[in-house]
């Protein structure tokens, strides 16, 4: 049952597709306080209650011990004290052991706090704005409280169906023969791939929509050579425009006010990649057809995919503030700079960057009323997501096309997915990416996956390998790192056969990953599942924050920590382990449930397959380098069969927006003598 | 057996204490490639090999996978992608699975660079200087290797019996009154507290040996009153000297060359706390000497410990580079600042602390012969800390003094501890303090420990109850935290009672842990060890990370995941575990050989005792306030009788330098009736 309750005059996010009206009943699942400053709600938690939720946070996936704040953030330092990371989601579920579990949603775009038992354990603390909707869930299980939700906010973005095979990308591919490489090295080795990342090298000065022609001579035709080889390529957008005379979408931007503007009413100017830059007011609804009708630039040249990156929005200065900043610091040379006029000298030159100030500074025109940029902060990525999607549906309005975004706000999901930004490469961002993805996946977000490798830092060979051995269960699996890091292509290190064996396990397994990504997002359900969701009657399920249910039929441990040859694994039934170390060498394992310790050498996978289950495996010979090559092969059947095991099987063509309805869903039943070894 | 290589001219350390004689062999444990560079080894490791040690570093126990550089840095980011930590230390061990293990030391106080298989996972290589003497180790057990090291670089630094109560600290503990508020804080509580530590905040102005009449209005009756109370006080000391006319240390310094130079002959300035600063020249016996000596401004006072801080050195900015720095980013105010030059000046600004090129400005009188800094810069930490030790020798010959330091480098563990630097509230950090004391111990470092709730970031009630629950067993147990942070004494929290009693398990532990730290540092060995070190043939006992064995009788599995309730548990051999609650509130369980998932609750420590082994146990009645107060106890004894149990006790007066002899040491025996349930 979801009850909503709004306060003062909130702000429309789109975030809810659902008409509810204000609830008639007076608010009570938390204790309720208002004042000038906002709502404050707070709630006891006993010691065995657990808190789901908030999508892309630090920690782990009970988010009980710590404070996070909604408020998109570029900072790539994801620390375990950082409060907010690039998107802003919510959306919490407080699980009761003894009854009174419900859901709560803040429909807040701007800073909305949540001291989940920080300041005192057993407290749970909510505050809000002045303006905002507030729903609530009660009602059935974990599952039955997130599909509620899910309802409430709609259908989550469905990706093509080449965007669930292994990409690769990386800051620093500077022209078409540094791709031509990549294409090369992996193809060399027999390891898929479907696609490769441009970031914002491929760029005539960062300028967005531009393609540089001398690293690019012949970009329409490049677009083609890469996808005759099975490639698609995806651009990077960025949310700010270049201020230069004769760019177009600088000059257009600026004639029809489609920019942001500043307290005085010019267009508000801060500095990102391209230096000096204008940022598009996509909440104003001419300029996001403005600008997403721009993304056909790009597609006319036959791209289909894009991401959208910079779009908290990150800003490394304003050209108001550094000026005042350069001012201040150069009168300081003469001083003798003691340590606190030191330290006060590199707090304003640190403080440039994403500068709370100068988020202050930025109004929008939303359907012709002025709103200050920090009031709805946290909507300027979606609705540059958001942009693009509308776009597309008028440009490409049959097909899929492949879209996701780094900052993000619920209902952005609608639109696209989200990568999970600019981790680093840490054992410790292997095991937080485990613990975000069914976070995200409660509020919405299905089509996701970090950046596999680590973004920042050096990769190793181990790292990598255990990351894809994680990443091959992601609907986005894609490597990418930043520029000055080692180089992490998965072909570049010496086990190459073993990396090409468990990216070939993703083709394998991508019947069972693409059915069950349609299968949730067709029926608002999660793809990545705590396992407390599956089993709440299981004691020890709540303390399990390194293994995830996978669809309907499995569930994964992945080895996240380095030198380890092995780890524990909780079993909530009797299931059956596969360990694979290429999709033809797999040997079987029933096992208990309960506790074990399961060695896993580096180059294997482990999955565990539920009784009564089974998933189907594609084969994947030398001849797939890419999910194309996979259209016409026959599955085997892998499960544990007591005495039968059933899947549904989702099917389609891959790229059209015409889903398969439920009704066709395939049923399909095996012996245990018919399944596979 | 020892071997030593020399190459070059190598700087005398003082590392090593015994004389040995270069080998007559020629290296060959690994590869040895010399250049004008300096020398560079190597060696293949096998799948199955480990490799132990270097100290004070960051990831896991087995330090495959990363690449550590040896270069005392003052960082506070202890993440996964730092290279280098505070100290610098040497040791290795390679653990080959089917023999030829060795260990290896590298005498070069400059960068040594240990690449464990980072750049191929199969490989070891180390780089040093063209000046730098080699020691190898071969024979026997890994226990055997680090008794072998450790008779080579001398017996380690002995802190007071006191040093091993708990301890309280904070940076902005501002005037006496803060300090009785946080006595009576504990007091109050019932909490025992042997230390309560005086940061850079009791000083006049930043000045080494002053403290601010203001704030301490009668300081030598002050720390006559904490006395009373049990209470030690534990003052810091900088390596930087404020340069102050008027100062008597700045003045002598000056008068006597006593400080570091400038190329140009200048005392090199440098800011610190203080500001403006010169650096006492360590290396210089004069220097040393004069230093040391004024440690006894304090000891006059009644002063009985100190810790030494700042001495890697740490460097705000010099002079010279800020100068620079200053004019630069003054000549570009005018400037349209484009993403080149914004990041080169953000970079100048980030650049202005701990410059590599101001070390390289710095030079030293190592009797008579000038040396540059950066040659000898692991050194500086270590030679601030002999300087105070071997002032104590004069000033108070008969007795130990608490002293550590938070640079060090092998050799300086003869002359006191460490503390493993500015860490953070994190979780992550709690794993990796447990990860670094079996690093230390091998190198020599026993008197250590964490800052327990973490130095940086805001602890939560949680955390610290965990993170108390590992440091009751550290040698140094002291809760210390930075300004600006979450105020975190054990008595601020809601659930006192259970902090009250993890401390005094702490005191009652406490016979067991002083007679185990006594027999380690007398004979050389180590108080915390991985438990493969005890294990050898344990084919499972290398992968475990989280385990330590502690003393002779037990090993410890400390709990440092937020909102777990239990943890999985390898026992190498069948023990009896025992979970407590106070020192009073015991309960044991004999558990088999193997894994194990284990329940324990926030409030609960476990331990687990080996087959025939037992330890003793003090009974803290509300009259313990301090390790004063344990005097006269009897012991209960608790263990795993066999059909018996047995411990060797040390005991001694906690503060004379007269040690008990081995002969003298007491071995008590208990059937399985004798001992205490």
């Amino acid at each position: 049952m979801i009850e909503k309750y709004s306060f003062g005059q909130p702000i429309d996010t789109g975030a809810v597709v659902l008409t509810i009206s204000q609830s008639a009943q007076p608010f009570h699942l938390m204790q309720l306080t208002k004042s000038d400053k906002g709502i404050a709600l707070s709630c006891q938690m006993n010691a065995e209650d657990v808190v789901y939720g908030l999508g892309e946070q630090v920690r782990g996936i009970n988010k009980r011990g710590f404070t996070y704040i909604s408020h998109a953030t570029d900072d790539p330092f994801h620390l375990e004290n950082k409060h907010s990371l690039y998107g802003a989601h919510n959306f919490l579920i407080l699980s009761r052991k003894n009854g009174g579990s419900f859901g709560i949603f803040v429909d807040d775009p701007a800073r909305v706090v949540f001291d989940v038992g920080e300041t005192d354990m057993d407290r749970l603390s909510i505050t809000a704005g002045c303006d905002c909707a507030i729903y609530t869930i009660e009602g059935g299980s974990l599952k039955e409280i997130v599909k509620q939700f899910r309802e409430l906010v709609g259908t989550s973005y469905i990706a093509p169906k080449w965007a669930f095979g292994y990409q690769q990308s990386r800051w620093g591919y500077a022209c078409a023969e540094d791709i031509r490489e990549v294409v090369k090295g992996y193809h060399d080795k027999g390891i898929p791939l479907d696609a490769v990342y441009m970031d914002i090298d491929y760029m005539e000065n960062f300028k967005d929509f531009t393609v540089d022609a001398e690293k690019f001579p012949d970009f329409e035709q490049f677009v083609q050579e890469m996808r005759a080889q099975g490639i698609h390529l995806v651009p990077i957008i960025d949310a700010g425009v270049k201020i230069e005379e004769g760019y177009s979408i600088y000059e257009e931007g600026v004639q029809n006010h489609y920019f942001c503007k500043d307290e005085d009413g010019e267009d508000f100017t801060g500095a990102v990649w391209p230096g000096k830059s204008h940022f598009p007011d996509f909440l104003n609804a001419k300029a996001r057809a403005w600008f997403g009708g721009k993304y056909k630039l790009l597609m006319d040249q036959g791209i289909d995919g894009f991401w959208n990156d910079m779009n908290e929005p990150a800003i490394f200065y304003s050209e108001k503030n550094l000026k005042q900043v350069m001012e201040e610091v150069a009168a300081m040379k003469d001083e003798n700079l003691d340590l606190h006029l030191f330290y006060h000298m590199k707090g304003l030159v640190d403080g440039l960057s994403n500068n709370e100030d100068d988020y202050r500074r930025i109004w929008h025109n939303m359907d012709g009323v002025k709103v200050c940029h920090d009031q709805v902060h946290n909507l300027y990525g979606y609705n540059m997501t958001k942009a693009a999607a509308e776009a597309f549906d008028q440009i490409a309005p049959e097909k899929r096309t492949l879209l996701f975004s780094r900052s993000s706000y619920i209902g952005m999901h609608r639109y696209g997915g989200i990568w999970t930004g600019d981790n680093a490469s840490w054992w410790s961002h292997l095991l937080l990416s485990i613990q975000q993805m069914p976070s995200l996946n409660m509020c919405g977000i299905l089509y996701t996956g970090s950046d596999i490798g680590g973004f920042g830092a050096d990769a190793t060979e181990d790292l990598l390998m255990r990351w894809l051995e994680f990443g091959i269960f992601t609907p986005l699996m894609r490597n990418h790192a930043a520029a000055g890091t080692r180089e992490q292509e998965a072909y570049r290190f010496a086990q190459t056969k073993d990396f090409r064996n468990i990216i070939r396990m993703r083709y394998s397994l991508l019947p069972y990953i693409y059915s069950e990504f349609m299968k949730c997002a067709l029926k608002n359900e999660m793809y990545f599942r705590p396992l407390a969701f599956d089993y709440p009657q299981d004691a020890h399920a709540p303390q399990v924050e390194d293994q995830l249910m996978v669809g309907d039929s499995m569930m994964i441990a992945p080895v996240y920590r380095q030198n380890a040859t092995g780890r524990y694994v909780y079993l909530p039934q009797e299931m059956l382990m596969v360990r694979m170390r290429s999709p033809e060498d797999r040997s079987f394992q029933r096992m208990e449930q309960g506790h074990h310790y399961v060695d896993v050498a580096l180059n294997e996978v482990i999955i565990f397959i539920k009784k009564g289950h089974m998933i189907p495996l594609a084969a994947v010979d030398e001849n797939v380098r890419s999910t194309a090559d996979l259209d016409d092969v026959q599955y085997e059947w892998i499960g544990f069969a007591e005495p039968t095991a059933e899947y549904v099987l989702y099917e389609d063509d891959g790229i059209s927006k015409q889903y398969t309805p439920q009704s066709e869903w395939k049923k399909v039943v095996r012996t245990k003598e018919q399944l596979a070894l």
